[in-house]
């Protein structure tokens, strides 16, 4: 599939109100998610690499324990799309927040 | 770690009390398991699979789309264990209900 | 997308030569694979989910300790189709054999 | 379980030399792995995460697409100890190298 345009600062601005908890770091979108413990982090990772093969666009994510950081940034595009926007807004949905 | 003896039936019978949704059949400690979609299912599954693996107690399960399938024996025992009501409490923590 | 249509059974015979270890049985694209421990299986049933989630086709499948037992059958169209021959090769793959 | 005890800077050098790949980068076991793809370093993730379950020792990493880098110490010991180099050597078991 064809992928998506850079989003210009102020529609990317727009967007990010609509997904709390994230911001936009270093030209990424960011979050960090924290769980209860090890085994809730991973169940939410499952869920979301999921999400994101289906979507073809793969986050940059670490964890520590129960922390779940994840960055969002579209590199063929050189800078956010809506599918960040789109990934972002799964996450938060998988994280129940 | 030495493994866990029998329970009695009476026993057993108990300690499903407190076990919503989970029934005793043909031996095993029963329970379906829906989900919204397969990546909410297969998380759990995630979750599930690193609890499992912490105990050294594995399931026998089944998935088709958003349900998962539980069955649970303690196999070494020839029934149902302590072992088996405990990873049952955690999945059903782990699917929140 | 549009899903596929059914195989003929001389198609799907023919198809399943080019799948070592897979059998039709039921009307499904039948196999058992055996790993080293849960962890392996685990690991095998992580990959096998993503390949599945980006088909949007999604696998009938059950496991115990380090077996992991795959059934494949597209139920929108009564039957085996391209989609359950592909999901089995990429499953293949994914375990080496 | 009682924590092990952090390991001489001698003896982890003398470990490390049973595992080809990993260097000691401040202070962490360090290692990068990379794969065809994401599913299969998703696979691989799936199958160390329940390594590290079962160890209670969890690992600092993070992942891009095909790719999955391992930081690991010990908090509580101030350092490197057998659960690192323990982890570590599963770690690239899973991965086949």
């Amino acid at each position: 599939m064809p992928r998506p345009a850079r989003l210009s600062d102020a529609d990317a601005g727009e967007r990010l109100k609509s997904l709390p908890g994230w911001t936009i770091a270093g030209g990424k979108l960011h979050r960090v998610f924290q769980f209860r413990d090890f085994t809730e982090a991973f169940g939410f990772m499952a869920r979301v690499a999921l999400l994101a093969e289906k979507l073809d666009h793969h986050p940059d994510w670490q964890n520590v324990y129960n922390r779940v950081t994840i960055d969002l940034v579209t590199h063929d595009a050189g800078g956010l799309t809506v599918l960040d926007f789109e990934l972002a807004a799964k996450a938060s949905a998988a994280a129940g927040s």
